[in-house]
């Protein structure tokens, strides 16, 4: 009896132990969370379960969560395949010791204790920086519109078959991040991926992505504070700290209706999170233009970088719709 | 008459402009060059070869080079399949505004003037750590234990087939990587890989293997001066800057006869350069040890690491055969 006791510590102890097993320096531990950037738009919630359920179909224990909740454009295309939000989190560490993260590297757009995790992956578009692993991981990068583009390929390099709804979540991140194919950061790639999976979740690329856009542009019930955290996201330039946010409408003017007020917040924000420079880009989804309302300084950095003349702080940027391609490189050189 | 010259130089100035083309924000080149790190390993100059190939065959303008002459293994690799020595470079921007990296990301290991350029791709198997774009690019980063395997994938991906020559040089670099697979940073797919790539080039892998592998170990020669620079990179670690360098042997006590004059210059070395701490790894490429020589501070660190006491600066590590899997990283979490 005493024997039969020592023996379940034993197991009981084992099983234990399983929960974190060190092997070659990594810790191996039961889950790992895979999620996209700081608030999050339809690619970083769409390539985090489009990715999760790749890696649950190879056989890794991995949950898509996010850092955030879904603006409008998301949740409508969420509801409309019928899938669930992800869960929310903000940090990492108490509940997992690695990660895998989509369409982001930058520390600052990650978990707040992103740097205390292993990152195991990352799937992402975007420039790299602000980015460091103690050990080697998986990275896969390239220079295309859309994350869910990239991890329609990894499925195909998996022979793994896309379910319906998860085909409609990444064409809306295609749709989302490329404004239905009329962002300059548009790839043949995305185009084909987009095609290819509107046939897998049955719907018309053109029509349902129409819809999906104009469901994330009902800006005039939200507050200002909302409207500038939507989309936004953190930029260290030179020794400045840039803050560049963006929002989708069919009416610029509407947006500008309320630019004291935005200004008035701009400012606040700026003061209370040491941003040097609050840019806001208001752009016409329809049109394919932008109006850019700036706070802070130095505002000269914006003018060279766009060649316009601040007037009354803003700026009309013909044909500008894409901050990764039109906005951050360009301010960036200035710096 | 007037007129025709005025049309020769308008096609002058056009064919001169055609160099470089502004494409949005992204400069396209005639040429980009393709390397690997400073004091360039087998796997450095291998899959420098092989990317570049494999570029060209797609149809990009692309040379591979090196940031150093190979050492006396890959000399050995290089000539038994009929290959020349790529050209050494020291700077890029010089002659090329755009490079694609192979085997590092780390700028200290990489060109000097690597900030300047344009990197649009990079194929790796380490960690990723100060690495930064201006730019979205290609990032393809696999743990596995040689970039020439992540190099194989490649080429099956786009549907290009290795000449024998370049599949020579790969399996060299894998065998390099992996000292014939007795390294922990091999994984099964070098194993896969290398099998594959020796059927290519019609050699035998453990023979060939063994050959190549104790070409590299003629360290008698050489001179300190010389075995320090042949396999040594820098990390910087908490505020302090830490080189590494290593050798291969089949005789540690014959590296060891040196041991005062190592000392000597490593303390001279860490003057010079600025390092805190200098470690000389000598391993037995048939034993599969190392015994560590350390110069510097701090050196209750090293000691912390690996768990020893050093006595006469020195350690033994028994079954340690890999700087980047068994010795940066637990060296790393101490600072």
């Amino acid at each position: 009896m005493q024997q039969d006791k020592k023996c379940y510590f034993l197991i009981l102890f084992f099983l234990l132990s399983l929960k974190a097993i060190r092997k070659n320096g990594e810790i191996v531990m039961s889950k790992t969370l895979v999620f996209g950037h700081q608030n999050p738009d339809t690619d970083a919630i769409g390539a985090a379960i489009a990715f999760a359920h790749l890696q649950n179909a190879l056989g890794k224990d991995v949950e898509a969560v996010a850092l955030g909740t879904p603006n409008e454009e998301t949740q409508f295309a969420l509801s409309t395949f019928g899938l669930e939000a992800p869960r929310v989190i903000t940090s990492v560490k108490p509940e997992a010791d690695s990660v895998m993260l989509v369409d982001h590297n930058e520390f600052q757009q990650s978990a707040v204790d992103i740097a205390d995790v292993a990152i195991l992956s990352v799937v992402d578009h975007h420039r790299i920086a602000n980015f460091e692993t103690a050990n080697p991981l998986y990275y896969r990068a390239e220079p295309v519109g859309c994350t869910s583009t990239i991890v329609l390929k990894l499925y195909k390099e998996a022979n793994v078959s896309v379910p319906k709804e998860i085909a409609g979540i990444m064409l809306s991140a295609i749709v989302s991040d490329t404004l239905l194919f009329k962002s300059p950061t548009c790839t043949p790639e995305d185009v084909a991926a987009a095609k290819e999976l509107a046939e897998i979740a049955a719907v018309n690329v053109e029509s349902y992505g129409l819809d999906m856009l104009k469901a994330g542009t009902n800006l005039s019930t939200k507050s200002v504070d909302t409207l500038l955290e939507l989309d936004a996201k953190s930029f260290p330039m030179g020794d400045k700290k840039v803050r560049i946010a963006q929002v989708n409408t069919v009416d610029i003017a509407e947006v500008l209706e309320r630019q004291a007020e935005f200004e008035q917040v701009m400012a606040a924000e700026n003061g209370r999170n040491g941003y040097d420079l609050f840019l806001l880009v208001i752009t016409n989804i329809l049109d394919s233009d932008s109006e850019l309302l700036v706070v802070g300084e130095p505002k000269a950095n914006v003018e060279e970088a766009f060649g316009v003349t601040l007037n009354n702080n803003r700026a009309f940027l013909p044909g500008v719709v894409s901050r990764k391609k039109q906005i951050v490189p360009q301010l960036t050189e200035t710096f």
